[in-house]
C-alpha cells in the first residue's frame, strides 16, 4: 500500500478554503499512485480551533465540511482527516477529537483521541471528552493503528511520571496493527522535533513497527506548527521525511525500509525559519494589512525585527519609522537609518518631540514641583506607540513589536508604548538569542544586513541621558541563564540558586520582575512561540498574586490552647 | 455537632496570609462552640492560583502552611480546609484539589475532587488528576460526606446531559454520610446563587440529607466570589446563610433546622455589591496603588465608573481627569464637573489639544493629502490614554478603565486609548445595564449622584463633530439584545434571528463585529466578572481565524474521478 502524508497550511475556522485544501492534496496525492492520504489533527477546522468548538453553528460547519470532503473522495481511495465529532451519548464533554477515514463519500471509519493535553497551551479537555482506547482501522487488508497526537506522547522514555493511566498504542498492536499512523499538530518549539523522533524510534522498536507521523505546518496566532512529517521503520530508522515549515506531500509504501537523510540544522536557523513564517502566516491570514510598520531605533532588536519582516513578507511592505528622542544619539540614528537602506526597506523619520512636550505642557500643572522620573520616559516611548498605532490606522499597516523575552519576562517595557502592536515577534526570543539570530541573519545574506555598531553597542531604551539597559537589568547573558531556568524550566529562588554561580539576592529580584511584569504581559501582543515556555496562551499567571517566596517558619498565631 | 462555615477572603498565592486567617478564622469558631469549621476550596493558596501550582516551591510552600494551620488546632476540634496536595503516584496529573481535615496538629482526613471543571474561566484538569469517588470522613461520630464544588454539579435537573460519568454524591451517601459537606470556590454571576440553592435543594430532596456549603469570598483578580455560605435541611429548606460579598462565620447545629429568611435583592443591587468588592479587592490586594484615576466625559460610562470607585474606595481616593476634545460640548464639561462634585472627588481638567495638535503636525508629512478619518479619532483617544498613564506612574494611581461590554464586544473603543488601564470596571455590563445601575446608585444614594443629564442625552465619544454611538452601532437595546445570544447564551445567526425580531444582516453585522474586535480584547485590562461569559479568561477565542458563518454548499472541487 502507498500511503501519502499531506502537510497542509490551515486557516483556524476556515472550513471551506481547509476542505478545499484537503480535497485538493487527496487528488494530487491519489494521482501519484497513493491508496490512502494522512492528514494532521484537527486540519478541517485548523488549530486551535479554541472556543469557536463551543458554537454549534461552527459545529454544523464542520460537518457540513467533512461531508463535502469525503464527497470527493473515490472508492479506491481514502484519506484519513482530522476534525471534531459530536458526541452522541448523554454523558461527557459534546465533543471528541476525531480521526475520520473517508472513502467513496462516507465516513467509514472514526478513532477518537485518547490522551488531551491540558497543560501550557492545551485546553483539550476544555472541548473534548477523552475516548477509551479502541481497534485498528482496515484500508486495503493494512491494519492501521490510527491514534491522535498525545495518544502516543505516554512513552517517553527517562521521565519522571506518566500523565495518562492509559497506553492507547498498546491497545493497537494488541488489535494487530500493521502500521501505527499519528495524526498531530505539535507546535513548534526549540528542541522539541529531536525529542519527538527519539519518541518515535523508541515506539517503534519497542512495538517492532513502523509508524507514520502526520503534522500540521503553517502558523496561527501564537502557535507556529514546522510540518516535517516523517515514517519510521520498525527499527527506528527514518524512512520518509517531510520538509519543515512548508506544505509538502511526502509518500512511502508501506514495507519500503530505506533511510532518508536530511541535513542538520542548528536550533537557531530553526527559530529563524519558524518566525519566517509565524510573521507571514500572521500577515496573510489575518487578511487584514497593506504592509508592517514597526519603530526603527537603532538598537539590535528593532533591527532584526525589520530584518525578519523583510523577509517574510517582503521589503516593500515594511516601514521603518525612526522617531528619535532628545536622548537618541547621532549613531543610533545613522545605524536605523542604515539597517533600512540595508534591507531596501522604506523609512521615515517622526519626531516625537513635539508631541512630548505637548504632553510635558499639558501635564506642567499636575507635576508641578516634581522631578523627572520614569513617568516622562514612558510618555516618550507612549508617544512612539501612538505615531506608529496612526500610521496603522490610516494606512492598514500591521505594527510589529520589538521587545524580546528577556524584556518581557523583566517588564523592561511600557504599556502602551514599545508594547504596543498586532505581534510581537521577538516576544518569545531571549536577547542573548536576538543577537544570535543577528549574527545568522548576516551570514545567510552574506553581508552586514545589520551593521556591525549595532552589535557592538551597549543596549539602550535611549529615554534618558547615557542610560543602558544594565542600569535597570543583571548583564543579559545572566539575566537569560536566570530566566530560563525559571520559565522554561519551571525552577525556583532555590534551585535556580544552587545550579548556577548567582546569589540569592539577585535570583530573587530576577524572579520578582517577572513576577511584578504579569499585568503589562497581559495587555502585550501575541507572541511567536519558539520555545517550550512563551508568553501568552501557555503561561497563566494571576494579577492579583501576593506570593511572597519566604518560608513560612514561625507557627502562625496560635488559638487559645 | 456544631458547624462553623467561614466565608473568608484569600488573596491568591499570599500563603502566610492566608494560613493566618484560616488559624483565626478557627479560633474564633472554637470560642464560639464549634466542634468543627469548614473553609472553601483552596482557601489556603487563593483561587484561582494558575499556574503558580506547577511551581514546586509554591508547593512546598504549601505544605508548610497547611502544617502550620494543623499545628494551630487543638485535638477536641478539627477545621476542614481545601488546598492542593501532591500526587505520590507515578501516575497522573502532579497534584489533587483536596479538602483536609486537620486536628491536634495533624491531617486526620483527605478527600479529593473527582470531577474536574474545565470551561468557561475554569481550569482545572490543566493541573489536578481527577479522584476516584471515595468515603466520608468522620468527626465526633458523625460522618462528613465531603465533596469539591464541581462534585455536587453533576445532579443538576433539566440539563440536556451530564458532563461527567460520575456523581460522588452518591458514593458518600451509600458510605453512609450522615450530612454532605461541600467545600466551593464558585464565582459571582447574576443569577447563579439562585442556581446554585435550586441544585442544593435538589440534592438534599433527593438523598433526604442536609448540605453545608462552603463558598469563599472576596475578588481576584477578574473573579468575584459572593460568600453567601449555607446549610440547607434534608427537606430543601435553607436553615442557615452567611452574608453575601463580605466575610463571616455562620453557624449551624447538626439536626438544627428553623427556616432562615434573607431580604431579597434584585439582580441589579448584586451587580452593584459585586463591582464594589471587586474594585475594592484589585485595588488593595495588588498593594500597589496610592489612590484610582479615570477620564471624566460626562458620558454615563464614566460617571458611573467613578460612582462605584468613590464608593468602594472613598472619595478621597480617586481622581477624575476632563480631558475635552474640540468636539466636546459644554454640557458634558458640566456634566462631568457635576459628576465630581456630586461624589466629592478631586479633579482636574487636562486639555487633549495641544498632544493631539502636536500628533497632526508630526504626521502631517506622512498623512500629507489624506482625508481625517478614524485615526484623528484614535489619536484624541489615545492622547488621553497617555495622560491617564502618565498619572498613574507619577501618583501610583490605578487606571480604571470605563468602557462597557457592548462597546467591549463591538470594538466600539480604541486600543491604548479608552482601553487602556488597569481594571475594567463596567467591561462585564451591557451598556443597557449600565443604565440601570445608575439608576440604583441614585435610588440607593437617594440624590441625583449622577445627573439627570447624564441619562437623557444621546450616548457619544466626541471624536468628531455631531458623532453619537448610534451612528456606528444599533440601538443599545438591539445590540444587547443579540450581543446576550451570540455570548451568554452561546446562539449563532440562525438561532438568533429566529429567537428575535431582529432581521438576518443585522445580526450578522453584529456578530461579526464581536469576532472581529478579538485582537483588541485581548490586548484589553482585565474585566470584573458579573454574567456567565465575560471577556477574558473565560472566552477563548482565536485572533487569527477565518470562519465566514456561510453554509458550504457547493461540493468542492472534486478529484479526477
Amino acid at each position: 500500500m502507498n500511503i501519502a502524508i499531506a502537510q497542509i497550511n490551515c486557516i483556524v475556522g476556515d472550513l471551506e478554503g481547509n476542505a478545499r485544501k484537503i480535497v485538493d492534496f487527496s487528488r494530487r496525492a491519489r494521482e501519484q499512485g497513493a491508496d490512502l492520504v494522512v492528514f494532521s489533527e484537527l486540519c478541517v477546522t485548523g488549530y486551535p480551533p479554541q472556543d469557536l468548538l463551543d458554537n454549534p453553528a461552527f459545529m454544523d460547519g464542520v460537518e457540513r465540511a467533512v461531508e463535502r470532503i469525503a464527497e470527493s473522495i473515490p472508492p479506491d481511495f481514502a484519506a484519513l482527516v482530522g476534525a471534531p465529532a459530536r458526541n452522541l451519548e448523554p454523558v461527557g464533554k459534546r465533543l471528541f477529537n476525531s480521526a475520520l477515514l473517508l472513502s467513496g463519500g462516507r465516513i467509514i471509519a472514526r478513532t477518537d483521541k485518547c490522551l488531551l493535553p491540558t497543560y501550557d497551551v492545551y485546553d483539550e479537555y476544555r472541548y473534548f471528552e477523552p475516548a477509551t482506547p479502541t481497534t485498528c482501522m482496515e484500508w486495503k487488508g493494512v491494519r492501521l493503528g490510527v491514534h491522535i497526537c498525545e495518544d502516543m506522547w505516554n512513552m517517553e522514555e527517562g521521565v519522571a511520571f506518566r500523565m495518562y493511566a492509559t497506553n492507547p498504542l498498546e491497545h493497537l498492536v494488541r488489535d494487530g496493527a500493521d502500521v501505527l499512523v499519528g495524526l498531530s499538530a505539535t507546535p513548534f518549539a526549540r528542541g522539541k522535533r529531536e525529542q519527538r523522533r527519539r519518541l518515535i524510534r523508541g515506539i517503534c522498536r519497542h512495538f517492532d513497527l513502523p509508524l507514520v507521523f502526520a503534522n500540521q505546518v503553517g502558523a496561527n496566532t501564537e502557535l507556529i506548527f514546522d510540518g516535517t512529517c516523517s515514517v519510521h521503520a520498525a527499527d527506528g530508522r527514518m524512512v520518509a521525511a517531510g520538509p519543515a515549515f512548508e506544505e509538502a506531500l511526502t509518500f512511502w509504501t508501506f514495507g519500503q525500509d530505506e533511510t532518508v537523510s536530511e541535513t542538520p540544522r542548528s536550533d537557531i536557523e530553526e527559530m529563524h525559519d519558524a518566525l519566517i513564517l509565524g510573521i507571514r502566516d500572521y500577515y496573510e491570514k489575518t487578511g487584514a494589512f497593506r504592509g508592517a510598520v514597526l519603530g526603527l531605533s537603532g538598537g539590535m532588536d528593532s533591527s532584526l525585527t525589520a530584518a525578519l519582516a523583510a523577509e517574510a513578507l517582503g521589503a516593500d511592505r515594511v516601514h521603518g519609522v525612526l522617531m528619535p528622542s532628545q536622548y537618541s544619539s547621532q549613531h543610533s540614528i545613522d545605524d536605523a537609518i542604515a539597517v533600512a537602506e540595508g534591507l531596501c526597506i522604506g523609512y521615515r523619520t517622526i519626531s516625537i518631540q513635539q508631541a512630548f512636550d505637548a504632553f510635558r505642557s499639558s501635564l506642567s500643572d499636575a507635576f508641578s514641583g516634581l522631578e523627572e522620573d520614569v513617568t516622562e520616559e514612558n510618555i516618550q516611548a507612549r508617544v512612539r506607540g501612538v505615531i506608529l498605532m496612526a500610521l496603522s490606522n490610516k494606512f492598514d499597516l500591521l505594527v510589529l513589536t520589538t521587545g524580546n523575552k528577556s524584556e518581557f519576562a523583566a517588564g523592561y517595557s511600557t504599556l502602551y508604548g514599545d508594547l504596543a502592536g498586532g505581534l510581537a515577534v521577538l516576544g518569545d526570543v531571549y536577547k542573548t538569542q536576538v543577537y544570535e539570530l543577528a549574527h545568522y541573519v548576516n551570514r545567510r545574506a552574506g553581508r552586514e544586513v545589520i551593521p556591525r555598531n549595532v552589535f557592538e553597542k551597549a543596549p539602550s531604551a535611549e529615554l534618558r541621558p547615557g542610560q543602558t539597559d544594565q542600569d535597570s537589568l543583571p548583564p543579559y547573558e545572566v539575566l537569560d541563564e536566570i530566566l530560563e531556568l525559571y520559565i522554561e524550566q519551571n525552577q525556583d529562588l532555590e534551585s535556580i540558586v544552587g545550579s548556577t554561580e548567582h546569589d540569592e539576592p539577585l535570583v530573587r529580584r530576577v524572579l520578582d520582575m517577572v513576577d511584578r511584569a504579569e499585568f503589562k504581559r497581559q495587555q502585550a501582543p501575541p507572541v511567536l512561540r519558539v520555545s517550550r515556555k512563551a508568553f501568552g496562551m501557555g503561561r497563566r499567571l494571576p494579577i492579583v498574586m501576593r506570593w511572597s517566596r519566604d518560608p513560612i517558619l514561625q507557627p502562625v498565631t496560635s488559638p487559645s490552647h
